[in-house]
């Protein structure tokens, strides 16, 4: 009988324990479409003492050893953080053995080196749950549109933000009490840092941006902004112009007129974006990615973003794929950094900007306040002035501009001494 | 130097003008992405003096001649309909050549033994263009979820008709006026036959059914109702109900209890969809197509469904793979049948229906239609009964049970006394 395919699992918490049910669970659906049983050789875990469920044999804290034990053939690491998975991953890619893993973080911290040692060792590293967990994200962008030019990719792609903003929008919550319900209710962590400052999101702009435009895009490429800034006040101005607020992802190819090659935007910010995009209707935890292709237009990917069960389907449709890859003798489509296209500063990205001032009702605010605008070459593309008693409310939008002079604009109206307050700042995309 | 990989494409209308563009265009990126440069050496058309723009020394009239060619490397089939498709394809194979195809039709009727040719050949059979144009969802379907249980397909997958219903729904237009103004702007052919009656959707679902379920499925396996019965009525009485009407591709695992085996239903029919369903906002010539799998929870996919540019990104990031794996020696990732599940008659296939009655407004009306209900053992979820003097209307929509049964209720309503008629049938998907 031919020796089944064996699996060494790093990491047996939420995804890694939804792994190894369904490896079980679906073993010979896995068999008839890789063309081999897949086994599990072993399992690395620190504390084999909190696996009571899972048969003791195969538990082990030696996860080095499990890797580069040569019955292994394949790594699934499911441990997330920096260290110890990097080395671990070097040393299975050492030992030719493809890597499957969910780990975004160390993706967009060391994407190149990882991918560069898979390709000299001539394995393979696949890694679609690290981004909208079951969302089949990167294989498309990797794979469906390697024809084709891609524009944008604009995504949510942080379930516990979005949970946050839907409720702030649907409750007219501020940040900190919405953030205490989703705290509750499991959706954010004890310790929200990650999601709620956008870190996590960075992470997957990096790998997004990374795969879309050929190009290497680290974490710390990312312009980053998270939401706990964003106020009861921002939902509420967005609502009255028609738009909603999320935290987006947004990875953008910017062309540099005749200056040179084209350059690319990589940031993490909440943004006002109209109802009727597509991205609005993304409730809850829920993930969506919005890419625009040259040829193929706009295209929407949307599922669960996170939980094990989600996550775990990535990994195994992964393990699929590089396990026919080893049985065919052959790696499968790698990443290509080719491009190399240079980052763009935030402060050179164009951006739009949304504006609510509390100001003085009298004569001649309105033409200071414009100036202002003006000085700083930003163009406005609409107005609202609402009047009551002595003060007056003015919403404006802006068109496209580089992002310091819009933050610069906003810096001057806040010394102005017509302006009472600056009470609404946020970025808009999306708008015709 | 590396000698380039040769293209011989198949056809040069909408779809193969906008490959030959991009295979100009985006040469030099194709070359990165693939480690090769692509070359094409011959265009097969009917008649050359039709294909002014392009290339005379390109063009030839025998296509068997340029698949078989020794400097042909890889087969671009772009021609559509059964023959000379099939019969191309198949020598390509023989001559050791892997194939892109946007052949809908040919895929649903021979995709068996084109694929069985292909694995024979050890070369690579690729159609992501056959269904939903640009959207990347074979892959994801065949590899994405390679470690999944898929439960559903449900998709638009026919962009003329998804405008003609959109249009029945936004201006209460019927059938005849909605297809004449899609006819006008271009969304419908002369010869509407294959959109309206569903014969696309239908090769389509066949195809999405095949990969989805591990499972043999041709176009003449799938029920298939269009939407030229579909009226104002029906639209409206959806719109009472909180629906909206779409033609909608549906491959489904049914469970068959202790009997043994699951089945398998693929159908093609016009239904009611709650509005709040994310296919519901699915307008215009869009398709978009929702997925239900055991682990990944609900995934949808979203862009467009046709035209020369979004069909040619598709074939283009197929003949990135196909030239990769080819460079890589190795076929790429197959399609197999090992599940073999039956499908299961429309007639047993558990569906529910929506039905609009005028009655007689007299004592014992509800009773009769709903005992009429009862003795075809059809479970009623809602009533709606609205009086008007002498005159009632009935809406009712039904619980799920088997299909012949909800249509043999349908046809003893029609002959009772007390039913004045039957003024809206239709089936119901996606409720609670």
């Amino acid at each position: 009988m031919t020796p089944p395919l064996r699996v060494a699992l790093l990491g047996c918490g939420t995804v890694g324990s939804q792994v190894l049910r369904l490896l079980g669970e679906q073993s010979e659906d896995l068999a008839a479409r890789i063309g081999r049983r897949v086994e599990v050789a072993g399992i690395a875990v620190r504390r084999p003492a909190h696996h009571p469920d899972v048969p003791a044999h195969l538990l082990t804290t030696d996860a080095r050893g499990l890797v580069t034990r040569p019955d292994v053939d394949l790594v699934v690491e499911v441990i997330g953080g920096i260290e110890p998975a990097r080395t671990l991953m070097l040393a299975a890619f050492e030992a030719g053995k493809s890597v499957v893993s969910a780990n975004k973080a160390l993706l967009a911290d060391d994407g190149v080196e990882l991918h560069a040692a898979a390709a000299k060792a001539g394995v393979d590293l696949y890694y679609e749950a690290a981004v909208a967990g079951a969302i089949p994200l990167l294989r498309p962008l990797r794979e469906s549109l390697a024809g084709d030019q891609i524009r944008r990719v604009v995504g949510i792609v942080n379930g516990t933000t979005n949970y946050i903003l839907s409720r702030m929008v649907q409750t007219g919550a501020g940040f900190a009490e919405a953030l205490a319900e989703a705290t509750e209710l499991g959706y954010a962590e004890a310790d929200p840092t990650s999601d709620v400052d956008g870190f996590d999101a960075a992470a997957k702009a990096a790998i997004l941006a990374s795969l879309a435009f050929h190009t290497p895009v680290t974490a710390a490429d990312v312009y980053r902004e998270g939401i706990s800034a964003v106020s009861s006040t921002d939902v509420a101005r967005a609502t009255e112009i028609g738009c909603t607020v999320k935290l987006l992802a947004i990875c953008e190819r910017v062309g540099n007129g005749d200056a040179g090659a084209d350059t690319v935007s990589v940031r993490v910010h909440p943004a006002m974006i109209p109802t009727s995009h597509p991205l609005a209707a993304v409730g809850d935890a829920f993930n969506a990615v919005f890419v625009e292709a040259e040829a193929a237009g706009q295209l929407m990917f949307y599922g669960q973003g996170a939980g094990g069960e989600p996550t775990a389907s990535a990994v195994l449709g992964d393990l699929v794929a590089v396990a026919r890859n080893r049985l065919a003798g052959a790696a499968g489509q790698g990443t290509t950094g080719y491009a190399n296209l240079s980052v763009r500063p935030m402060d050179e990205t164009p951006t739009r900007y949304h504006v609510s001032l509390d100001v003085a009702d009298k004569p001649g605010v309105l033409a200071t306040v414009a100036h202002e605008f003006a000085v700083h070459d930003v163009s406005i593309s609409t107005v609202r002035q609402d009047g009551s008693g002595d003060a007056a409310t003015l919403v404006i939008v802006t068109h496209s501009a580089p992002d310091a002079a819009l933050a610069a604009t906003v810096a001057a109206l806040r010394d102005m001494p017509a302006v009472r307050d600056v009470t609404s700042v946020l970025r808009v995309e999306g708008l015709a």
